[in-house]
């Protein structure tokens, strides 16, 4: 759509530190969610006695109901889902309005990048931030959408290839948080070391030390069979997502540790 | 020393959705936060009109600089490696008694569960929250301890192996912040899909749907040298953790994968 929206730059969300790294660009985030397989929600309890943030693994994904077609670069919201009476629903559904204010994090990491000093190794990385307000997905066509999208956004195909739809009791049991995303950041290193000058001018240390990067990726491995179906054959819905999925991770994680590197100090 | 210690279960804590899948223990929630590689780090910005926690992706470690010997069964601070300009180190610096409430979360995934129906589809997983307090570290003697054990929580012996200690400029350049932690817990999940009996009676869904799991775990490629160093080689400290890494993370994807089932329904 030759569009390029960008999440708002405010104190909140704007990268201080090596912020040539930094992205507000909705389709980076967006992408980086979706392509976690879980993400760490983390709102408050309310209890003003209790200071820790609560932190929970989740799974979610970016998408929109009101525009099914819209593209990564789009305004999406962030679908979460959960069982019934999991405490963040439980406080979604006590927050007045609604509206629970949730952070949603999601990291990757793509190498190890280690430079002549301890000082400057880094990971070679992809992490989002999301803020947005919670609520609990009321609209039934809304949350049986929403269970198949979160379910597709695991594995592509799965809701068609397993029992679907839901039954009355499955419905009832799970919930669907739908968060608001009112702003976001992303910020992704990739590249070699980033050594320093005073020590490249060093022989004995540039003579001693290795520097590079070692990738890492996600493999997907040889399914195993297990559970109650009988289908022996590997179907191809999973076939695809397998090799799909490692190999789209090694040639990331390959390719950054190649890119240039960034200028300046590594880490 | 024959010890199980557990983390206290109080309400904040305690597991209450797939609690068989709990753990307090001590030496399973540290080895979770000791073997991910980058920890989600969540505080309050201490601004009443902010209701968003903060999320940060972070390097740290669990270890004791008073008991340097202590076993992952003992009590640990977690020590998290950051610059000294940013923000979270600002809000430690600025809060009453240099004790900011955090929360540390690490999550892992070893799988995905693919059962006869989506609800009860799942991850094979491994997951941590610690809650505690954390502080700067002031003790120059302790500060370069943690820097030490940090770096080498990354890669083993690479501090020795690059060019160490840090000068008098990087040591000001970098804070740890040191977490007391106060309580946490951990959950995991492993084995093949949890169907349900319903799914399990119909000959035309277990005819149909393959069920099982597909195995995930985090591969470390072959060392793509770059930076200053002038070493072609790659020694001996990188290989030995590249095949360690890889080897570990396969055997315990694959030993899930193919672990009994946990009782009930799956996810």
């Amino acid at each position: 759509m030759g569009r390029n929206l960008v999440y708002p730059k405010v104190d909140k969300n704007t990268v201080h530190r090596k912020s040539d790294r930094a992205s507000y660009d909705l389709q980076t985030i967006h992408s980086i969610i979706n392509s976690t397989p879980v993400l760490h929600v983390s709102f408050n309890s309310g209890d003003p006695e209790d200071p820790f943030p609560t932190i929970l693994p989740m799974i979610g994904t970016m998408a929109s109901f009101e525009y099914p077609s819209a593209d990564l670069n789009e305004p999406l919201d962030c679908y979460l889902h959960g069982y019934v009476s999991s405490g963040i629903m439980k406080r979604a559904r006590s927050t007045s309005g609604n509206a629970l204010p949730i952070t949603i994090a999601a990291t990757r990491v793509d190498g190890i990048v280690l430079s002549l000093t301890p000082n400057s190794h880094s990971y070679n990385y992809r992490s989002a931030v999301l803020f947005g307000y919670g609520s609990l997905v009321e609209d039934s066509e809304e949350k049986m959408w929403a269970m198949q999208t979160v379910t597709n956004s695991v594995v592509p195909s799965r809701w068609d290839n397993a029992r679907s739809p839901p039954d009355g009791s499955e419905m009832a049991s799970t919930t669907i948080l739908k968060v608001k995303i009112v702003n976001g950041s992303g910020k992704i290193r990739t590249g070699g070391p980033g050594d320093e000058k005073k020590d490249m001018e060093r022989e004995d240390v540039v003579g001693r030390v290795w520097t590079g990067v070692l990738p890492i990726w996600e493999t997907v491995g040889e399914p195993v069979r297990g559970g109650a179906g009988l289908v022996d054959q590997v179907p191809e819905h999973i076939r695809i997502f397998q090799n799909n999925m490692s190999e789209t991770n090694e040639d990331y994680a390959k390719t950054a540790a190649k890119a240039k590197s960034p200028a300046g100090k590594g880490y």
